[in-house]
């Protein structure tokens, strides 16, 4: 990288970070891409990752292929440590790494609400190894079930409690209870798959908040008809090993818990401090840069844009478009011009609850059932970057929707080598 | 299970457990087929999920798919702790298990010689998720190599060494070494890519011991001539994270070292005394029956059969015939008849070196160069268990053939979990 030319580092490959990539590395600015995974995440697809009815390959794209044709855009896999603002030097691992411009987009994590044994005995789902997790946590809970006699345990092993009630707990609990009743029941011929549950616990007195109201009704009827058990109003007190406790002291004994609840800026260790809003968000100008720090950009789930007109909901478009806005603004920027506020044009929403019931809103205009189902199918597929992934996400939703056949139900120990016999292996 | 019909009980679904499994189903036999995985393992590719040329699911079919049509066939998940022959019961799990017949096909496990340091820091190369560390390990040294400025840390960084010059090892040096010069030299245009080294090391003096010593030159002559250092009549001495050692004193200074040398048999846990031969195996009669028990059978990697013609060397095919055997000799026990001995029908063996270069024995001829390459290809998909696989390996070696590009190169973490700041991550 020549010093000459000013250089973008980019800090996270989540939406907003690799479309600000694509953008500058598009305009010959020298760009380097920083991310601790070596592939960029489709997130809006995990649960389907979690629930057997894709392959984790099928919904990342790898980082160096996504680059290959920017030339003047650099990968780096790493975790940043430390931003240095006054010297404009980030810390990734052991390397020290300048910069004239920094986008930080390390977007959100959960946040466990301080629930005491939520952080240790529960699963979250943001990103793909924690959807394997859970694919192989409930697919293992079949196979122990299918090995004790027990009722009590069997259907407390079979019991799925999902907390929180937005889009990533509804599809969850949605597919899940699918899985259930489609593959699994056919696996397990000697259980009886009525004595697996799905329990969606939702702190609010509705499903969907940030959706229109009827929308949140739709969607908890058709759960509740398709045997998936909503409680409302219903705060998670304590999560232990074997059971969950809600605050009217219900206590529901399971052995997997799935985390959906609250969500967190993960921001990175910053040498000065910053300030911030809500959630621990970055504040940013009205431009995305970050308060005090013309050179210095926060974008996507990680930073709240100052009093912003519209109120955002950490979706994939609203993080694209700031990558896209940030980009922008450092252009013009790096010819002498000043940069432009962002204004988020809403696309519209989408989220699915199960084969031919979905739920949206385009523009001011609710919708629901196939309609949005299907929709929501083919907006994925569309932005689902590469072709390979597009064409065998497809073939595995056909196989799935004609044959309730997915993914290959297969649970891979994550040991680092089983180089064990049957016998003495734990 | 009605307690009428004799109970076969097989431990360990790998190529003899399986076969055996089906032979008996067909038959309506009353079989529990118990593995630790929830999937078979197509072994023979293993070599090409570490090289990423295939994905993992590829190469694993479900049991309970496999078994689904077969409804008098059970699959357990588990571990078999204990076999109590007097009392015909195995301990599996917490799970105690009667049996009329019992099969045993547990398999090997790699075996470390006493190297001092090697099973604590080489890599091992016998189940899926071996092969997938194996390839999380290669990319992630790429991506540390990148990092580093360091000329002899990158080179250090960049060297692999393989232990052991059978199939599996020249097979995954040869497969390797076209890894890093076709796809890794792409994505790494930052790295000068003749840093990068794949050693294969080995104790004997030529390559393929088990095949006609023309084939081992062959296959010598051709890893050289394409940049693999091969060390030949070299035994390890010591294996630290920094290097390994030959006996030679040399140090090799590396940060992978994948073992597959030394094998020895994986005998599940038995109260009473079982008669072994070399590398722990139970030693069966021609029947493949336990000696001095007429209603246990040994087969595959596990058992080696008493005074056989001909030396067995731990294949497919060989698992494969002996599984089929043992369920015939159950099937005439059950019906009062005395079994049979078992006799080996050799098809030959293939193994490849890389593209268009393979070698391998059809009878007594020896085949080597495009032709075995050819055939190994189309055994291999013809032995692969379904359908959706071969047509998936077949897409990923012509894409592999073709543009050099296999399966998708990513690193998966095997953290349970990594829901934390970028920052923070270690």
């Amino acid at each position: 990288m020549t010093s000459q030319k000013p250089r973008v580092v980019i800090i996270g490959a989540g939406f907003a970070g690799v479309e600000a990539a694509k953008k500058l590395g598009k305009h010959g600015v020298n760009v380097l891409l920083i991310d601790r995974h070596n592939y960029h995440t489709f997130i809006p697809m995990l649960y389907q990752v979690a629930t057997a009815i894709l392959y984790p390959h099928q919904i990342i794209y790898p980082l160096r292929r996504l680059l290959r044709d920017l030339p003047t855009v650099n990968f780096l896999q790493g975790n940043v440590r430390k931003i240095d603002f006054n010297n404009q030097i980030i810390c990734a691992d052991n390397v020290a790494i300048d910069y004239n411009y920094l986008i930080i987009a390390t977007g959100s994590q959960s946040q466990f609400l301080g629930v005491t044994g939520a952080p240790e005995n529960s699963f979250p789902m943001r990103s793909l190894t924690d959807a394997i997790a859970i694919r192989n946590q409930v697919l293992s809970r079949f196979e122990q079930a299918a090995k004790v006699t027990d009722e009590d345990e069997k259907r407390r092993l079979l019991t799925f409690v999902i907390v929180g009630g937005g889009a990533t707990g509804v599809e969850l609990a949605g597919s899940l209870n699918e899985l259930i009743h489609s593959a699994l029941s056919k696996d397990y011929p000697t259980l009886n798959i009525d004595t697996a549950r799905v329990i969606l616990v939702q702190s609010g007195d509705r499903l969907f908040p940030s959706y229109p109201q009827k929308l949140g009704k739709y969607t908890e009827k058709w759960l509740l008809r398709h045997g998936v058990k909503v409680h409302l109003n219903s705060k998670v007190s304590k999560v232990t090993p074997e059971a969950v406790y809600l605050e009217d002291n219900t206590a529901i004994f399971t052995d997997t818990v799935i985390w959906t609840a609250g969500v967190l800026a993960a921001t990175p260790e910053t040498k000065q401090s910053v300030k911030t809003a809500a959630k621990e968000k970055f504040l940013v100008e009205q431009t995305l840069q970050l308060c005090g720090h013309k050179n210095i950009y926060g974008v996507g789930d990680v930073s709240y844009v100052d009093n912003q007109e519209e109120q955002l909901n950490g979706v994939a478009q609203e993080a694209i478009q700031q990558g896209k806005t940030a980009a922008d603004n450092i252009l013009r920027q790096i010819r002498g011009a000043s940069p432009k506020s962002f204004s988020y044009f809403n696309k519209g929403r989408l989220a699915i609850i199960a084969k031919h019931a979905g739920v949206g809103k385009i523009g001011k205009f609710p919708i629901k059932g196939f309609v949005a189902w299907f929709l929501w199918l083919e907006v994925h597929l569309l932005y689902l970057p590469g072709i390979r992934n597009r064409l065998g996400v497809l073939f595995n939703w056909l196989k799935y929707y004609f044959f309730s056949e997915g993914a290959t139900r297969i649970i891979i120990s994550t040991a680092k080598s089983e180089n064990l016999p049957v016998s003495s292996e734990k």
